[in-house]
């Protein structure tokens, strides 16, 4: 059994970096605060006598030795937030692993296979898109070079950034992953609501993230008729509004955002010339989630049309429905069962590392429930007992994988 | 006459100060860049030989003593600008100004009545609200405190801007006003579409502006249901989504524009907490800027109960429709026949400070061609011979006024 007092700890301490006034944490990935909760991993991971290994996106693997040199079993997620993000998303998983670590040193065990604690760059994808990019690039679903050129929302180039952070390392991950389990906060209200302790992860829905660069021409506002105007504005807001309003009449599980929007110059008086937007949809059904995509690009070419903008289209993510191996996920709720905790199979709503890693090894996920479903919020908020027992179900599938 | 190159060169050489790359000017008010515009400014009229004074509010006026110390003719507008502005907005009516007395001196003529050359501070209301505020300051629209403790957009205070730039001033401007005049250009598309030389402006159109501050809750794109969602920037998008479609069902006559949004976090997968935006909705009939002001209260109120924000209003200008003194109307108009000049009789789109001198003083305006009807945008253009035309009709009515 994992020590659920110094779990806690373990989440508040990292809590502490990049710790927000009202509440919550902002470590977006590969700024000044995010370098010192990498450093402070990095010091918790040698004290508990892990190998550190910093790779060339900057992912971070702890290795706790076994009796053999085969294949590692890994257990991993993020420590980057987003700019209102709360203490858990992510940080358990990463922290959680540690406890394990702690917990089989605490006992003398020794383990077969190596046990590795992973930490994987830019999961949230805020600053920079993909998300879930570290483990993208480790699994080979992403060339490094390509990686290293892209340009985060603040306009910096990812490769410089790693470098000036000191986390453009030179070490490789594992070569071969036997298994990868990631523990993390369910972010949805369906275990609360429930009152189910631990969810068993069947995989992870489609994930599709456009960015749209509208161009229009400034114009006085006063002056301007309605009828010469090309509001860059007007196109961004119609787009949005466009976006809630078909998603909405696609039913439950479909669910699509609109999260940023920055016009040019964005004043009071002055028709917008250019808008930047991203489009966020999913869906756990990827025909589903390509019909959501075709209503996105005829609503782009109705409202280019009416308001005589030009819109240009990137791609900043595109990731198929996953689903995880059956075999852990037998495993992951055996084992919940096993230690008397109630269980309920869900997909997940949010993109995970474990969704990458499931390219090159069997993958699954445990969630533990958030408090009234909020993450990507400061009050983000999952209790300790919650905590623990998501920490003894990743204990015991470990000990299943390494030992058995 | 003026001095149709001498003018043009004024153009050019204020221009110069806040210059952007592409072509146009940025030189929001009480910023670095307008500071030296005013410096260019204060030189000019001291090279010209007049008294400047500036008041508590920054307004700066240039005094050509006449025989007696009699009320003064003023000729004004603004040197701020927008973010994107153009070379002529504002300026060419203080530099005709200048070049009004510049030619008086040429010709030794001696006035009547003192003519004063002033140029008002933030006039465009894009970096402090409400727009034509030093105008409205000094005919006693707005207390002098009040202004002073307006914030911009970049959150500083007026008063502390006006002293950083060294323009709080402790004179005072002329105590009475005979006649007011502003040339400026038309910033619209009528004179250029009719191929007239000089616009009589026979009055403003009534302004609106609102700010509305949305708050939601930041939540996960992936993880939360829609129905659970309190979303800011949907909540905004469909506000000024709303907006276009009835300014346009309203017809030709009304215009609304969203130019400002602003998202918090404004992150790809975050459901934004909190939308800043402001609405600038135009009629030239009160009662039907009513209307669209009723609209737009309806619009908020079913925006606010459908997506479950809070939304806080703030009016950052109200200005009615305003009538230009119908003597000074015949003056403008037979004026520039007399010079035979095309004419025309029109309303002016965009906010002036003559609406402001309007209170306290006879006021009119003369308008000149603008390129494509564009403005507020760095492409802004008025030919050499427009400006020339306009002047001219300034010169003959100063004339008028200031030598009966
Ligand atoms: N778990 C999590 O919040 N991942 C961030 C990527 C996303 O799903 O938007
Ligand atoms: N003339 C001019 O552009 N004034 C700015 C105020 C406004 O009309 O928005």
């Amino acid at each position: 059994r994992i020590d659920p007092a110094r779990l806690t700890s373990r989440v508040e301490r990292l809590g502490k970096i990049g710790a927000l006034e009202g509440g919550g944490v902002c470590r977006l990935a590969l700024t000044p605060s995010e370098k010192l909760g990498r450093a402070h991993l990095v010091a918790e991971m040698t004290a508990l006598g892990l190998d550190v290994a910093i790779d060339p996106i900057g992912n971070i693997f702890g290795t706790r030795k076994g009796r053999s040199e085969g294949p590692a079993v890994m257990l991993g997620s993020h420590i980057d937030t987003v700019a209102t993000g709360g203490l858990y998303d992510g940080a358990l998983g990463v922290l959680a692993g540690l406890e394990v670590i702690a917990t089989l040193n605490d006992g003398n065990i020794e383990t077969d296979l190596p046990v590795v604690v992973a930490a994987f760059t830019n999961e949230e994808g805020a600053r920079f898109a993909p998300d879930m990019l570290g483990s993208l690039v480790f699994v080979g679903g992403l060339p490094l070079a390509e990686a290293l050129d892209i340009i985060s929302i603040d306009g910096k180039r990812l490769g410089d950034e790693l470098q000036a952070i000191g986390y453009a390392g030179t070490d490789q991950g594992p070569e071969e992953v036997a298994a990868y389990f990631e523990l993390h906060i369910e972010q949805g209200p369906v275990l609360e609501d429930e009152a189910i302790a631990v969810g068993t992860v069947l995989g992870v829905q489609g994930i599709s993230w456009t960015e749209l660069t509208i161009r229009g021409r400034s114009a006085h506002a006063g002056t301007t008729p309605i009828r010469l105007r090309r509001d860059a504005g007007l196109a961004a807001a119609r787009i949005a509004a466009g976006v809630g309003a078909f998603v909405r009449a696609m039913g439950e599980d479909q669910v699509g955002t609109v999260g940023a929007i920055t016009l040019t110059p964005n004043l009071v008086n002055v028709v917008a010339e250019k808008a930047v937007m991203t489009i966020d949809l999913r869906n756990p059904d990827e025909s589903l989630l390509q019909a959501a995509e075709a209503k996105l690009a005829a609503l782009i070419e109705q409202v280019a049309g009416e308001e005589t903008v030009t819109i240009e289209r990137r791609t900043l993510a595109r990731f198929q429905p996953v689903d995880f191996a059956p075999t852990l996920i037998e495993q992951v709720d055996g084992t919940a069962k096993a230690l008397c905790l109630s269980t309920r199979r869900l997909f997940s709503g949010a993109g995970h590392d474990a969704q990458m890693l499931a390219r090159i090894a069997p993958a699954a996920m445990i969630f533990v429930p958030s408090v009234n479903g909020i993450s990507h919020n400061i009050t983000e908020y999952t209790a300790p007992a919650d905590l623990a027992n998501g920490a003894n179900v990743l204990l015991q599938v470990t000990l299943k994988q390494a030992l058995p």
